[in-house]
């Protein structure tokens, strides 16, 4: 038999290590061929692959970020008008079934895929950890230990000025990172999109700390949260000089508040894109690469539609409609708990 | 109500992150008192003991390896014919009850003292992952991370010199260790006490890759893999100069006998104490603080003869017994999945 | 004798390093007495303090980063009007000598001091490595590190989106962190304060990459970087609808200029406070620790008006004007040796 | 011109970005081509060599450790035996300059070259800074570094258990990585080969930390410790059941004996191969990428004998019989100072 694998959307450590478990299995295993189509769905529809071994570049990739088959993204609408090619493309190459790794977006493409005859096998990943249906995904567990490192030198500084310091971390539509690296790193109030904050209750958390005899507080803020109605002024952004947007910034709009409530010095750091590249840390690393054997041995065995899957210490394999059905947000209880260690 | 704390057995990474999650969570919830006892059980018989409260210091231990309670180790016979004096201290105290946090002795320390009337919680602690009836313990992904990191630094040493290299990793009883860092490391062949190995099936493993282009590999070895019967000769250790033994190396033993075997060059590594010391990681900080605050909690509900665990993304209780009945073992099929990756 | 120590100014990973070889060095080898002032100058001023001796806090904190005597600024008028209040407190205390750590401007608050008859010696400090007089400051090594891991972990994300990523690291009036972190961290141009930087030459090297074939590129940019008179149409920043400034971020600035001038798909990330926190590397840990033991033993003999001060591999005691007189700048050199290597 | 680049003695961080220097330095700056023997003298005598150039393999192995041209070993006499054959491969591949990176016995051949008529430049390599005649050489700071944060991490395991812990780190004959690591890891004692141990004086450091109420201690030990003569009954080492050494292990010797005079739990961990692969430090990957800009300008101009060497700020020539002539050892000064830290 012959796979493919592709990889899609943004970038998140251990697609590699995933790329590297699919070629092994499929080959140790089954003696089955692997091809990689380059830069997610565009290669596909434009055939641009790779014949890809169990050679030493694989053996190597294992603990490096990124992916070797680069990524891309595709209109929905091109995509589905792409059909009659991706067909085409994968007969002409002999590919019996594709794997393809990617998040929410990609699994929606894999599913059409499916339900139009293609035999697809889907693996979930965002640093984001907002796909229903698994525990985890890979590529959390190493956002969120890149932001608890930076949250533990922050600390040191903000103790040493007197300070509170906002600190920003990735989550649009979850606060999973923000949730995480805010316990982990010992934040002093979490800020998550699922949950609306109300800018009062973070001033006097802060001020709780001050009167407790600490002089500084960390405040972990996810970029996709959001105040409480009515709570705070708030215009979602402006336009510089330059025409762009300048106001993104939740944590900043957060800083600035905080500062003119309370006079306390406050200052704000994003942490950006530090977040999603690099070395993946050794939980994702084993995470990604059982995944990436599961979704070959599925892929091999003519299982389609179907999406591989944390459920405690087991992979699974769900449909992949169950993964991309809606979004993983936080629990309300979770986030509860979390807050309640700060009083 | 006043709750008391104390860890007991070997030091692991995340320790501190419970005592923490407790006094926090018995504070600010419910407005408990917390006395945490000194060096384990010994502590508990010697009335050592000092009150914590949510202070600048109990802030700061998040991310602090060891234990501030210390830790100690007591023998259960004198622990058993200590149950009056235990109750006696912990009334002088008045406290209502107690967390343990421990390793498989600790845990049944604590059912034995839960049967005898003193309402105890227990929190699983190993870096071995071996406790039955949670998915995973704290201190075990740092153990990993350590051993991952040691591992990505031998490959490229190994690599330079067209050597093999062994790692031997902690597990004397279980290979959950070995296991993870051998997959997340990318080591050639892995070895656990849970599967007797055929060194012939080792060299065999090296071979394949000199003959494939390669010219090293990393074999990884959990301190209590033991060979299958009649494959190798072998004694357990000797005695030295000085009169103690000289041969608990089971990763020398395999690392000579394959330069006997092949001629290659051969070197051994025993990562040692490192993998149990130091600043927990990101996961193993969430980990502990949730088994802290569900700790507090069950400890002020009094519940008593449960312990905390991991399934999935929750926390649940679980009968003390159920944690203590026998080793968690990696399973076979874990064990294979890992191995097939190298053909 | 009794000696005191205080650290002012920015936070640098190494003060408690500083702080403990002080305490140590004075106590073991003299059996000198060492007073800690509180918040650098402030602390002087209003005579908080406390004793400082050689016990397990100080054995501790050698790797924690923050000062556990905190830092202050305090205005140059207000500090020089006080010389009679610091006599009279520094009497009182029966402190014989003081122990000044901090960067320029504490430096030359020291200079002031015993110009005007206060036995003082200094130690550089600054993460910035801007101190002429010595070879390096503690703190920026540690800031290059946080700078590379940083910036390793963008090379993969911008090779896996066929994106350039502007890097905006510390470094206002002087570019070594940049001119460093650039080297370690591979980026493929480095932007510094003391050469304005004609955006052409940037769209030029990124250029260049593409036609080779590479589909990224990496820009490391001190944030006090400026263009070349001329060059590019440059607004310093406006005001936001909070009525702060929006535009200092002169990565932002470069990053917004590629994208218009070549098309690419470039993303800017500034790094910010965690460069300046945390634990410090080994090598300032090494470096801070013998400054301490050298400060101790030039305060201990008398000797004032001199700062300590790495020449080579030895620790030496130098004039503290020399050390005040002027940045040490990157030498034109250093900075054309680094953009040789691209080309 | 046509420049020649090959490794040679063990791995060492920082190998592969003095060769990425050396070819971008060559071919930007003077056009120069490049050619890289593999396995170092050996591929030399063999004729084993690939191309180099500014590709993107090139520009992706800056942080990867080891060597992408291997390493290895040739007895001298073989060495100066293959002179002919040496000319005439290099005279074949049309090498007009050869650049060695290696330790003293790499120089030393690369001297001999040299003064037998081959254009050679050398470059001084080794984790143990030994080499004189430069302040530092690469690899140096990454084996501090790893063996620092070994320390780290085995201080909080001492401290739970009350334990005294010996780590054995590298250096054979002399004892910078212990002097350094022991600083700054925070040992409360330090072995170098330079100064011969009184087993006495080790146990009383302990002792007396143990009187001022510590409960555990961190003993450095460098591997090629040995004893003040007369001051301890000690063999070097036996031959266990495989006819092989069993004593070399200089850090369980100082255990055992510490353990056996005091009393105390005693545990030693040797910290091994880790110490000298993977990824470099920051610091370590500028200082090779100077080196090796240096290297390839030196070659390029026709300088033959010498080697780059660090002095303060700079990058300097010297004679490679300055390098050669003695190891470079650590000053009693230095080593007392480190000491007089603990009292």
């Amino acid at each position: 038999m012959r796979l493919a694998v592709l990889t899609s959307g943004g970038d998140c450590p251990g697609l590699n290590a995933v790329i590297r478990a699919v070629v092994r299995t499929a080959s140790n295993e089954f003696g089955d061929t692997v091809v990689g189509y380059e830069d997610g769905w565009v290669g596909l529809m434009e055939d641009r692959r790779r014949d890809l071994y169990d050679d030493a570049e694989i053996d190597r990739i294992l603990l490096r970020g990124g992916t070797i088959l680069g990524t891309g993204r595709l209109h929905p609408d091109k995509f589905k008008a792409g059909l009659d090619t991706i067909k085409a493309n994968m007969a002409d190459a002999e590919v019996d079934a594709l794997i393809a790794i990617g998040g929410e977006g990609t699994l929606k493409g894999a599913k059409w895929l499916s339900d139009n005859g293609i035999p697809v096998v889907g693996v979930p990943k965002t640093i984001d950890n907002d796909v229903n249906a698994t525990d985890y995904t890979f590529g959390f567990d190493t956002a969120v230990s890149v932001a608890t490192d930076a949250i533990d030198r922050l600390h040191t500084t903000a103790e040493s000025h007197d300070r509170i310091l906002i600190v920003e971390v990735m989550g649009r539509h979850v606060g999973w990172i923000a949730l995480h690296a805010g316990m982990a790193g010992g934040a002093h109030y979490t800020v998550i999109p699922e949950v609306p904050f109300d800018i009062a209750d973070i001033t006097k958390a802060m001020e709780r700390r001050f009167q407790m005899g600490e002089k500084y507080g960390i405040v972990c803020v996810a970029e996709g949260a959001l105040p409480k109605e009515g709570t705070m002024d708030f215009e979602e952004g402006g336009v510089d000089q330059f025409g762009h947007q300048t106001f993104n910034g939740i944590g900043q709009v957060i800083g600035d508040e905080i500062k003119k409530r309370t006079g306390y010095d406050v200052r704000t750091t994003v942490l950006g894109h530090i977040q999603r590249g690099g070395t993946p840390t050794a939980y994702d690393r084993v995470l990604a690469t059982r995944y990436g054997t599961h979704a070959a041995r599925a892929a091999h065995n003519g299982q389609s539609g179907m999406c591989v899957a944390l459920h405690g210490e087991n992979i699974n394999l769900v449909p992949l409609e169950d993964a991309v059905g809606k979004l993983k947000v936080v629990p309300e209880k979770r986030y509860a708990n979390a807050q309640a260690l700060f009083g």
